[in-house]
């Protein structure tokens, strides 16, 4: 299964080359590669915790936000910038009210995280990820829909924002 | 250090048992044990996430709870009652917006955790504390203000509510 998946990658890649060479004459270069994650890294779910967040509006969203071992061993050290091999792992939900706790309190004033709705990830490669300030960003929906390149594109600007912290918004909570 | 904590400990546990053993007929038996924690568990900091949660009102609380090896394979194949030794850790933290993100999104809809406020556990020692389901509570505030016996004695009655899952509100989130 694994094999099938490297396999399609590898035809995705192959194709994208075979268009671009035949549209510019530009020769391809390692830029050429995906410059977003086409892979869930292995192993999130049992990461650490940094921190949680949540996002009103049309998001709605309940996060905890998960890191690697050199990602937490960064935030703990306040190591600027993250050393490569670091990876952030931001996990969402629907933000929802509970009924039970709500209960259990007497009043409405409980929230939880519903269904998970998709997990974003940076990963850390100084050189791969040049052109992205050196991470790499991924979005992968839990209903497997694939979002495009346009919004993959979004992350690196608004990211760029917090070039204080090394592109990274959340801050470990202690 | 440890060592005169637990001195400590021992002597406050002593004091309790002559008071008690002064005022009342009845021997001393393990019921007198104190069935709140007075030690925060080792090391949970590094425990597996379980979900989130946020309070509004009078707590106003960002919260993640994590559990450790023995409560997250309990929850994840669904066996109930927890098995003895299960730990659940509730890291409570202010749920407050953020100015950063906020900039970032161009509109007000991100909330973050903030200053550290306490830190709940329940432990899993069907023994131990049989007389309140088999789970001992724990509430250390980040201040070390120590809650009295009286706020304490809150929580079985509450966690009494949600029988069904062994007195556990926090549903895994995947």
């Amino acid at each position: 299964m694994k094999r099938i998946t490297l396999l399609l990658v590898g035809v995705g890649t192959l194709v994208g080359v075979v268009v671009f060479t035949a549209t510019t004459s530009r020769p391809v270069t390692v830029q050429d590669a995906p410059i977003f994650l086409t892979q869930i890294p292995a192993g999130y779910r049992e990461w650490r915790f940094i921190s949680v967040a949540h996002e009103e509006g049309n998001l709605n969203s309940f996060g905890s936000i998960l890191g690697n071992d050199v990602a937490i061993k960064a935030y703990r050290e306040g190591t600027l910038p993250f050393p490569d091999g670091a990876i952030i792992a931001a996990l969402h939900y629907r933000f929802i009210p509970s009924a039970e706790n709500n209960k259990a309190f007497g009043r409405d004033q409980s929230f939880v995280a519903g269904a998970p709705t998709n997990v974003q990830f940076m990963v850390k490669d100084s050189k791969k990820y040049a052109a992205t300030g050196g991470w790499g960003f991924g979005h992968f929906n839990n209903d497997e829909k694939k979002v495009d390149d346009a919004f993959m594109k979004t992350c690196f600007p608004c990211h760029q924002k917090i070039k204080e912290r090394d592109l990274v918004f959340t801050v470990y909570a202690p």
